[in-house]
This record gives C-alpha cells, sequence and structure tokens, in this order.
C-alpha cells in the first residue's frame, strides 16, 4: 500500500461494548434533571417499557453513518437479546458498513482537519466526517453483492429477501467465520430477524445490482421496493402491538411510521405504535420529516402520544445510554425469538 | 365537512413566483457580505454558471416537505424553462404533495401551535409543522395511484417510468386540465424530464402499490429501485458535464452523486458533478450523509471541489432566492431541451 | 505589510443598502408559504406594525458577528430613519466592528477553508469564520479608547454613557469625517439614541478599559452595569409602549426583556413588549436563553403572545428582508425622533 | 398556594452527582468511535490533562441555563475538589438559580407541552422549556441582593467581589447552612475560588441593583465590569499556565479567552491558553462567538491548536460524563487550592 495512504489508515474503529457500562443508576439519575438529560432518560424508560410489554414488537430504525460510528455491536447485542424484533435501515449500515466489515474489512480512525480531500481521492480513501475508509475495500464489497446478484433467480426481491441472501452468503462461507459473529446481517440472518432497506439501491448494494442489471439487461434480479412495504404492513398485522426505536430520521422513520396508514388502507385493524422513541439532532423548524415531532405523528395516525420521546442527542452519545439501559434493565428475558422472517415465508405464499 | 374541521381549513398555500421577483441585485449584494449571505450568493452564481455552461445537466434534488411549503412553481418553472434537466426527489414532494395537487387538492395554512394533535387525528388533519392536509383528500390521491397500477402491465418499473404514467395521467383526464399545468409531474411528462424517487413505496405511492399487490399477489406492477439507480447512470454516460442542485440531503443527494462511481463500476468514464450547491440546515458534526459537506463528497470522488457551495439555510427562504437569481440573469437562453425521458427510451432496449 | 498578509487582506467587506432593494413584494408573498418563508413574513409584518404605531418605542438588541458581515448599514438606516430609538448590543459588534470602521479601518473577505489558523496568528490576521481583520488595526482601536478612557473624569459610567463619548470622539475629530458617516455609533449621537452594551468590557472596549484601570489604579473611569439597567429601565417607564427587534440572542435579548419586570421591582406600572421579533439560528432544546421562544418570555411577564414571531433564519440572510421590507412600505414616516439619550439625561438628575 | 400552582409545581429538580457514576470505562470505550462520541472522549481526556498538570490553573465557564438543569452540585464537586480555580459564568446560573436554591427555593420539573404561558404568567411561574420556577421566591431573591447593596459601603465592586459578599451573606446567616452547602457561591466563597459575571446586571442581581441604585441616587454600589477584566487578567498574570472548560459560548467564553490579549496590551508575557474544551450546541456557520471554532480562537493568539476540542452536546447529557470523567481518574490529587480570591485581594492593592 501507498505510505502515505498506510499512515493514514492506521487506527481501527472499534464498537462499544454496552453490556460492559451498566448506566442505569445514571440515566436514572437523568430522569429528575432537564433538557436533554431528562428526555433521554425517558426515552430510555420507554425503550425499557418495549421490553417489558411481551406483546410489543419492536422496530428499530437506522439512518445516518451509525456503524462505521462505532454502533455496530449495540445493534447486534439488542438482536441476540431479542430487543428488537425487525430492522428498517438505510443502505450505508447494513451493506457498506455491516456487511463491509463482516468481509473483514474496517473502518479507520481519521479527522476532518487538514486533510485535503483532493488528496484523499487520489489515495481512494473515502471520508466520512472523521472516519476513513478504503474504497478499494468499498469495490470489493460492491462485486461480492454483484456476485450474490448472480447467483440469485432473477425475479423481483424485497431488500429483506436480498438482505437475507447476503446473510445466507456470510453463512455459507466460513472465511467470514471470524467477522461475521459480530454482524447484523449474519446475526438476523440467524435470528430471523427481518432487515428491511426501502431505498436499497442507493448505496454499495445499488454498485453491485447495477453492474449485475447492466450485464443481464434482460432477465435478472429486481429490487421491488413495493413489496417491503407490503412485507413489513404484513409484519404490523401479524403482530399488532408494536414500538419504534428510531435512531435518525430519513426514509427508515417514515416508512415504519407508515405502516399503521398501510393496515388501513387493506381495511384492516392495527393501532397506532404505542411507543416511538428518536434520537435525532435534526430541527423540527425546516418542516422535514427527520426532525418532525412525533406528536406530530399523532396527527397523521401513527404514533400514539402517551409514550413518545424525541432525544436530541447525537446517536454516538446517546445510544449506547438508551440501549445500554434497558439491557442492563433486564426487561428483555422472557421475550420471545419473534422470528418474522419465518412468518413472512409463510405469509408470502398468496392467499 | 365538520365545522371544526372546515375552521381549521380555510387558507390555503400560494406557491411563490419567481418570475415576479428580479433578485439579482440582491443577491449579488450579497456576495461581499459574509457568513450564509456571501455563501447564498456564491451558491446562486454557481447555479447560474450551471445555466451558462450548456453542456452541463443539471440533476435538481429535492428533500423536505418543499412543495406543501409553497416551493412547487419554482420547480415548474425551473422545468418549463429547461434549468434542469432530470429530478431526484423523496416521495412526498412527487406524489402525496405534487400530484396531489394536481388531482385538485390544496394544502392548507395551518398552525404548530396551540393545537392538539390528537384532536386533528380525529378530524382526519394531517400536520406538517405549520401546514395543514385533509387527510380524505390524501386516502384519495393513494386510491388514484392504486388505479394506475391496476392499469399497467404487471412487470417491474422504475420509479421513473412508473411517474412518467401518472404525468400520462393527468394528461389523459381532462379533469385535472385547470390543476395540471402547475404541477412538476405533468410538467416534466410533457417536457421529458425523467423524476427519480428511489425510494418510491415511502410515501403516498406505497399505499397505492400496497393496496396493488395486495390484491394482485402472484402478478403485479413491481418498482426496481435498482433499475432506477441504473437508468439516472445511463443519463449521467449519455451527458457527462453535470452539476447539482440539491434541495435538503437524504437518499436523493446521495443517489445523485453515487451516479459517477456507478460509472466507474460500468468502466465508463465519466467525470466528477463539476459544479455542486446545496441548500440545507443539517449539520455535519452527526456524521450523517444529508449535512456532510461537498469537500467530503470529493473523497469519495463524486463531486469536484473547484465550484461547490453548500448555503446553510431553510428552503423556504434560499432556494427561490437562488433559483429566481439564475432565472433572471438570463442564463438558461439556448439551453436544450434534454428530454431524458426519450433517451432512457432508446438506451433501455436491451443491447 | 508582508506580502501573505497583504495577499490575504485584498476584498474587504461591502455592507449592504436595504434601501437599493424593494423586497415588499417578495416578503408579502412569503406569507403564503410554510416553515420559517411564512415566520420571515410574519416577523417582516411585525416589525411593520411597530413602525406603525407611533407610540411604540422601538429596542434593537444586537448579538453576534454582524456588523464585519456587512449589516452596518441596515442599522444606520434604521437610526436614520427614526425606526429604532434604542440599541442592546454585544460589545463587538458596536466597539471592534462599528467604531473599528469609523476610524476608517476595514474588514476583509476571507475564507474557513484551505486556511491554518497558526499562520494567520503568526501573520496577525484574527478570523472571524470566514472574514479576515488586522489585529494590527484592532490594537489600535483598543488604544482609541484607552485614549478616550484618560480624557473623561473619573467616575462610573453607564456604557451608555460611555459610548456616547465615543460618538463625540468621531464627531470631533474630523479625520473621521468620511468614514463615521455610516457608523451606528456616530449617526446614535447625532440621534440622540442611545446604545447599551451590558457587558461592555468584553470586547475591545475591555482591553482599553484595562489599560485605563492598571495605569490608573486609584481614581479612574469605571463602566458601571447596574447604571445600565436602571437607565434602560428609565427608558421604558418614559414610553411604556415598547417592540423588540432581536438578531441573535445572548445578552441583549435577556437584558432588553427585563426591563419589564424591573419596572415591576420598582412599583411602576409597565406593560409587557407589545411587539417582539427575533431572529435566530440557536436551538430551543438546549433550554438556553438565546433559543428560548418568545412564548416562553411571556411566562415570565416579558413579552406579549399576540405580536411576536421567532424567525428561525441567518441574519445575514433576514436581517435585511425584515428590515427592508418595514423601510419600503414607509410606514416610519411620521415616527418622532424619540432622543432617548436627552431624556436620559434629565431623568439622570436625581429627584 | 393557589391549588392550580401547587399542582404544577411538585416534583423538584435534582442534581446529579459525578461521585457516584463511574464514566471512566465507558469514556475511554468512546475514544474508538466516531463523530461526538470520539469528541466527548477527547474533550474529557484533555480536561484530565488539565488536572494532570500542577502548573495549570483551570477556568471554568457556564452559559444556558445549567444550574436550573441539575448541574449544579456537578460544579460544586469541581470545586471542592480543586479541579477548578476560577468560574466565569452568566448572571442566570450563580445568582437566580445557585444562590436562589442557597436561599431555600428549588426548581420544580415542568413541561414545555400542553401549557399555555399565559395561564403559567398569571399563576407567576416563570418556564425554561421544561422547567418551572415559582416567581414569588425569585422576587425574594431579587430582594435579598437588594440588602445586600444596601448593606455595602457606596463603591464600584467588580462582580466578583460583589458576588464574594454574596457568599458571606449565606456564611453569616445560620438559617441558609442547611442549603448552602450544595451552593457554589457559598463553597467558592470558603475555597477562595472567583466567579466573574460580566454582565452581571443581567440577572436577578439586576433587579437588586436597579432598586437600590433608584433609591440610593446619589451614593451607591456600582458594578464595574472593566474592573472584572483586570481582575482576571490579573489571575492570568499570576498563574501563567491555564486551561478552559467551557459550557456553552456567549459572554464567558469571550471573555476568558481576551485575558490572554489583555496581558498583551499591558506589555506582560503571557502564554495562550494551553488547554481548551466546550461543550456546545451552537452552530459555527452565523460567524457567531459561542460556535466558533477554537482553531478559530487561535488566529487570535487566544487559544493553543494542540490541545483543544469542541464537543457538540447538550451539556446536561456531556457535562457530567467530562467532569466525572475526570473525577474518578483522580488526577486531581496533589492539585493545590490556588485560593485565587486572596491574591487578588493582595494584587488589588494598587501598586
Amino acid at each position: 500500500m501507498n505510505p502515505r495512504k498506510q499512515e493514514l489508515l492506521q487506527k481501527t474503529i472499534q464498537h462499544i461494548d454496552i453490556k460492559a457500562h451498566n448506566v442505569v443508576p445514571m440515566v436514572d439519575a437523568m430522569a429528575t434533571m432537564a433538557f436533554q438529560a431528562r428526555n433521554l432518560s425517558r426515552g430510555a424508560h420507554i425503550f425499557n417499557m418495549m421490553q417489558e410489554d411481551k406483546e410489543c414488537a419492536v422496530f428499530l430504525t437506522l439512518a445516518g453513518s451509525l456503524i462505521s460510528a462505532g454502533l455496530k455491536n449495540v445493534v447486534v447485542d439488542l438482536v441476540k437479546n431479542n430487543m428488537v424484533d425487525a430492522i428498517v435501515s438505510t443502505g450505508a449500515n447494513i451493506v457498506d458498513q455491516d456487511f463491509f466489515e463482516a468481509l473483514g474489512f474496517k473502518h479507520y480512525i481519521g479527522t476532518q482537519y487538514g486533510i485535503d480531500d483532493t488528496e484523499l481521492r487520489d489515495l481512494m480513501i473515502d471520508r466520512i466526517y472523521d472516519t476513513f475508509i478504503d474504497e478499494e475495500d468499498l469495490r470489493i464489497c460492491d462485486d461480492t453483492i454483484g456476485q450474490i446478484c448472480n447467483s440469485l433467480e432473477p425475479r423481483p426481491y424485497s431488500s429483506r429477501e436480498f438482505i437475507r441472501e447476503m446473510g445466507r452468503f456470510l453463512d455459507e462461507n466460513d472465511k467470514y467465520a471470524e467477522f461475521r459473529e459480530n454482524s447484523i446481517v449474519w446475526q438476523c440472518y440467524k435470528k430471523g430477524v427481518p432487515i428491511f432497506v426501502p431505498a436499497f439501491s442507493d448505496c454499495s448494494a445499488g454498485f453491485g445490482l447495477v453492474h449485475h442489471q447492466w450485464h443481464n439487461p434482460t432477465k435478472h434480479v429486481s429490487i421491488d421496493s413495493a413489496k417491503d412495504f407490503l412485507e413489513i404492513t404484513k409484519v404490523k398485522l401479524h403482530n399488532p402491538e408494536s414500538g419504534l426505536f428510531m435512531i435518525g430520521g430519513g426514509v427508515p422513520k417514515n416508512f415504519v411510521q407508515d405502516i399503521v396508514v398501510a393496515c388501513d388502507i387493506l381495511e384492516k385493524e392495527a393501532p397506532m405504535h404505542k411507543y416511538a422513541v428518536q434520537i435525532t439532532v435534526a430541527d423540527e423548524r425546516d418542516g422535514a420529516l427527520s426532525g418532525s415531532t412525533l406528536k406530530e405523528a399523532c396527527s397523521w395516525g401513527k404514533v400514539d402520544v402517551v409514550y413518545e420521546q424525541m432525544v436530541w442527542a447525537e446517536a454516538t452519545i446517546a445510544m449506547p445510554l438508551i440501549a445500554g439501559y434497558a439491557y442492563h434493565k433486564g426487561s428483555q428475558a422472557g421475550r420471545p425469538e419473534r422470528r418474522f422472517n419465518d412468518v413472512l415465508d409463510k405469509v408470502n405464499v398468496p392467499a
């Protein structure tokens, strides 16, 4: 490797382990403070209520560069402990970052200062704020997606179906055995937890898919985002009581909220999301969805107002505190493994 | 209508008309100020350079609730005057808001204060910050999408293909004649301007599609987001020189930047986006894509650093100033009607 | 001058001229949009109401680096046209920036990118985001304040009294004749408009005062911030009806709101501020004063809720639109020159 | 008390105790994550370096409603353990909130939703975002300041001198014995730690001072903000090596940074601040001081660039983590009690 590139790609991102830090007393103490400490504490309490409520299916949404930032193991621990039952994410978190690390690649501690982005481009180093990625590694990730496409029967897939195939790929290739253990994609594959990426081509997966469709113009894999929406709606119909733990906003937030309305469109009864917590730094004052309050979502009939909390904080700080709080409270004990992937396999059979 | 509902839905949103306000002297004066006035002015100059550069294809991206906020006619005027050649958007702007108004519905001036969202829910009034929507109107919009689905040959469509069908629907139904004139969907249909919505099921369209697929479980329309990505990449290959005018971030920003890399994946030569302007209130400090600097995008090989400008401002204020500046400079004169829809019709034929 | 320094200090900031841009039609059009366009328009309408209400004294507050950013002439035009009757500001705007330019110095167009702040330090160039200042010029400004201190009778002064002496200094030194015309300090001196800087030592003035007191340890000028508060309270008692036009938050916002309570403490009747408009980018979610809503200020009995508006925008963009709107509406016609400095000269005589 | 008022003022804010939560392992783990987790961790490490460096005087600055939000005991513990040697603050934190609680009053857990601020006004309940205050209690606080004024020799005082008298008042009145133990004002009085409030009249103290000066028009206490600046400069000259721990921005941030320049103005050698950490949610993009980077401060010759860190987070979450990290590392062991109040008593004698 180019020596300058080697110099810049030295120290790797390490994922925080919520199991190692019992934050319960501190988060409880924050409940009687003010501002975002109090909001964070209430958010943690509501996420814990979702765990205590054994009827409640928990949807985790991921937007922003969370996995590259050291939050991968937080998600993996939530999945392993049956604390989340379905995931809705942007593509980058699942493909470019989680699947990428499952292939054995790493994210590097970089800097946003004193660095010339044109030099990085010449070195094929991609920058996410203060984090570096080796673009040559990422191209291998793109290619791997392309290979998976080529190996599949040509037909429309939901992103969930495709991501499950990515999990199967990791599972069936022992060369990834040491990396996949802490992979969201692989853990969800094992646990039957569906992962939806409603804008699936908007990430490394897109590059693989474009390559596949370009070279297979008539018969090819396609990604049906409508099928995603139908499938996640079926999950809601199957398990009506639900709670949302949303990291960031964007498409995943909107998508998971909309399923309540989708049930109504299908003339099926389904309650609003009973619990909802969002961690975000987005502002409500530009009217965009990411920062819109959960009270506003109530006007749309999507989220109930009793147990909802916006937590205005950056996810790398707030998510370990909220997830770790619920983990150490231990309320996940007795929660069933819901295996919604298996459920969808059954209901997807045309009636 | 319920009298309370009628009381709340009185005054309608009116779209600003950039043609009526010559902001050139003011925006020029901002060039020698500081902070965001200077940035906005430089952004306007760069958007004007895109107009002057007759080789340059201009991609407009839309994220946030822009159309409901009164910016519809800004987009329509850019399309009518050949100032943008392709659009990438979130679904809400195109379906729930633009197509919705093309059906004859309106957005209402509401308030974020002193209103109880549970009362709004009971009245079937949806709230976007300070704007109200009649949910009953929106359900008709959902249904209309469902009807369009039912009328199409069952196969995978790119969102662009589907949205063109929405334009055709407006064009062929004279009852919409008085509303469609100022519709983005219809104007783009007439002008051959492609509209891509990479997360197409994440909006009112999703409800129509879910209804369609639920009732047509084996043979149905699907939305192939990979095809979207391939098509927009083909646009870039057809017209290599390009500029970006991005309103908000999110999926549309990422998607349009990624096409440079997609060309490379296909082993085709294509330059980075030569010009790029983004209006956003997102912050770079959480590492998310929406607020990431355009310099950072250069490290990824997506955007060149010479003519790029982040404008930190809310879109309802900044977009009319930047679009209006370029419009009144008149540099769009002589820009060709690129009709990328027609181009895609040709290249989409398998080689 | 060092050639590198000369290279960096080439182009000067030019102040925007609201008189040259009739923004009335555009700001009126923003009233029926959403989000911050609508808020800005309503803010402009309320500022115009203050002009129409001939009983209303208008307080302008300034926080942030506004004068260096090209907003000096906006303030000067408001003063010249009797559109503001008193100013409360941070020290930097009044001393380091306005008085500094009145001495003949300039602010320079700089950049926040690709510049090493340690190099700037070595060159004695100070940076404010994207603006450069010659520290050697600033030292002359500091010294000038020191000279004014030395020339005054040793006693406690309100910042208002001291700033009036700065105006007198400019008025009596013809070498500043060409620069002072567009100086806030000098225009306010001529028009009898009081300027309060509640944290007066927290700026270039502080350096002059420290030098003065260090060298005059027993008998010296002091700055009595309590006297400031008493004086501005007397202004409110003299002219009970009042409106606030606040650019940024900080000490000036708090100070001017508090005078309603101060009247009450003195057992005098005085109404809440009847009108209030604040332009700010501060967030309410950290509980700090700068971003706190004007509705919150009502709970404190400081601001009435009928005609108040927060405008979430950066000042260099929003202030010219709001000030320019009121200017071009012409409602300032018939507003009296209130000359509160003269009023204070009388009431300051002990009863 | 009015029953509705009683209903709203039920639960009191409890201050978090950093001694009870060993956050060292978690904050260390954040060092290899990204974004603000990494920045927070680095900020904590730098604050710990200030503790390890026994030559370094540590200045704590406070802006925002921190004390009412539950951070009082964090500051008290830093003072008790010789971890900060001087404080610069806004007035509200020191007078309306800390001194107020030392008089036996409390802050109440309130809400920002579903509450009508005009009702609060009628009930004499003041709101800070989600926190309530009994205005009747606050009036007693104002009066107490007035009494202290009346008891002092009429002359100009620095805010530091006045606040020390507030500490003496608490010390000499045994009725406050149970409350003062956790008072910043009283602890600093006992430990000789100076507290500077550069805009001292901009808070509850202002009301007391206005009342005092109104009723004592010719001979009265005045607050000399220039003396504040001179005194804090003398602290820097006495202990040249220094570090800054800044919570929020505003006047305190600017004031403490400026003392390096003030030393230079007095033609004394003094190094830049060697260490600097700021917790803030302010944005740099409006060019205001609060959000300006510490690198920018280097161009002004105020802060060195080697050990500086901006932490973009809300203080109620981040301050306990950073302060608690340093506390549990134990590096404060061996730090001297610097008693700068005693030093100033000596140097304030005219040379």
